[in-house]
């Protein structure tokens, strides 16, 4: 069994820990976090202490590496980006819960999150860092790049494809062959029947751009849909 | 194995058996029912009395309690409070479908029946004869009343608080941290980003309020959303 | 295990192939396909002829039967007709995926191909050469008629009707004892509060009749649903 830490110490680390405890493959060693009192507990782990000093976290604890446990896609990727400025060969692991199905020739790359009932139909491609809530459904030949998410109960087409960073929230349904641009949020319970180009905020039913997106800017915890 | 009776012979009997079936933790003995006949037999099984016999029929079948099969959130209420007054220590069992995924340190009351498919993630607190229909998805950290009910698939984000006999029906999308009041019913295929108080109907995508309801007020097999 | 060919060599095969794989109880031999090149291999398996030669495949390959993969609710039609054609008792099987979860009563017709994920609840009766897509979740007591479809993360309520050749597509919810009529196609991300008569198109929420359609008219890889 490999000894992992968990990266992130909030809501996230909650749920992932629990995924890791039903596959009972990874053994963790305790929380990485950037607030948490070190030495604290959260949990039922320890705080070992913060992202920057990961390499001598790794060292002292003899980790075999671990799984970023943290919602925004963004944050995600400065995270793993500051990891691996000190351990450049840092192992990222999955955390995938094990009722998910996963149908064959599925690739997933490293680092990803998925939380129960999801379904990844065949010959679809996941990407490093992506993050798949309760129930996600991602349909046969579907791409999903680097840092992307999909919240729960939310389903995709066949061959959809979504870019770097973008973000489906919770509830949607997006249609066959539809493409997201890099950074793009769909907001609750939309519709997707259109191509969305990068860095915007869409929702609706059908979806339409409500207004751009600045990189980096975060997209959970607020309204997306609303019509006040 | 314990031996239990249904109380109530509808449909919500014939799935909630299917379950127990499929669990293989409970022997059913026989139906409870206000209006068939007493003697003949309903989904396999015997109507053995009425509920204000519960007393005689559980000294007769020597049972050791049961589970009320009702759609209706105040009519499970009420029958209830019925058996309690004459078995002040009736124990009412759950029925929870075995495909059911079920996160760490979710607590559930008595009497909760979940169909095939439910998904509970950790930490959230599921109160007494709650009812959960196929594929019903309860996100993190949701607090979920007595006698409150959600239809198939609807899901929920993190920490939604659902009060006392408050109903999402069938296909409803509802975002994080949502309240929603007492004896509340969001109608179908609802997106609910905003609070709602109690008593009232609300629908629509976001829902808004269309009017308010009165304490035991039906709300299943009406049209609950409709333009006309 | 019976030996089978797969009629159709589309992405529809790519995953009915992994359901037959995951299943375990059907033995592919190849693909019966109108245009891939006779001799070459599409999802592993060799394209053995056309589905007009089905009897010479039949007795050369020595197969018991075969599965329909193909989208298209007419086109299945068209095909399983020309087959019986030719081998008035051809033998249809049913491609289920193991996750799938069928409750008690349920009653399949043959050619059936349900994805990842579905749930058929109690009583609920299921015609000949349906499909049902990833997640489709039916409910009790209904009636989904031959060559229906049911597209990803679409949901009936109880007792609902589909008559033959009528699709719900993805991400649709219909309300409980809705009847949908013959050929008709309700469009993705629709609430379905009334009912409908054969040879529509109709969607929205509440979704409403947008035009007729003719017989066999295709209704999949089209915008369905769109304001433009």
């Amino acid at each position: 069994m490999k000894d992992i830490v968990i990266i992130g110490g909030g809501d996230q680390a909650h749920y992932t820990i629990d995924i890791i405890h039903k596959e009972g493959k990874l053994n963790i060693i305790g929380i990485v976090d950037a607030q948490a009192e070190i030495g604290s507990k959260k949990h039922g782990y320890p705080i070992l202490g913060r992202q920057e000093s990961i390499k001598e976290i790794a060292e002292t604890h003899q980790i075999d590496g671990g799984i970023i446990a943290i919602g925004d896609n963004w944050t995600r990727y400065i995270v793993a980006t500051e990891i691996k400025k000190h351990i450049p060969n840092f192992k990222f692991f999955n955390a995938i819960h094990p009722s998910c199905i996963i149908g064959e020739n599925v690739k997933f790359g490293s680092g990803v999150v998925a939380m129960a009932g999801c379904i990844f139909n065949p010959k679809s491609v996941i990407g490093d860092h992506t993050f798949f809530a309760t129930g996600a459904q991602i349909e046969h030949d579907c791409r999903i790049g680097n840092y992307a998410s999909i919240s729960a109960g939310s389903i995709t087409g066949g061959y959809v494809e979504m870019e770097e960073f973008s973000a489906i929230t919770l509830g949607v349904t997006v249609m066959d062959r539809i493409k997201i641009g890099r950074n793009s949020v769909i907001g609750s319970g939309s519709l997707v029947i259109n191509h969305f180009p990068e860095n915007v905020l869409a929702y609706g039913s059908p979806a339409k751009i409500i207004r751009t997106r600045t990189e980096g800017e975060k997209f959970l915890g607020k309204k997306l849909t609303s019509n006040d």
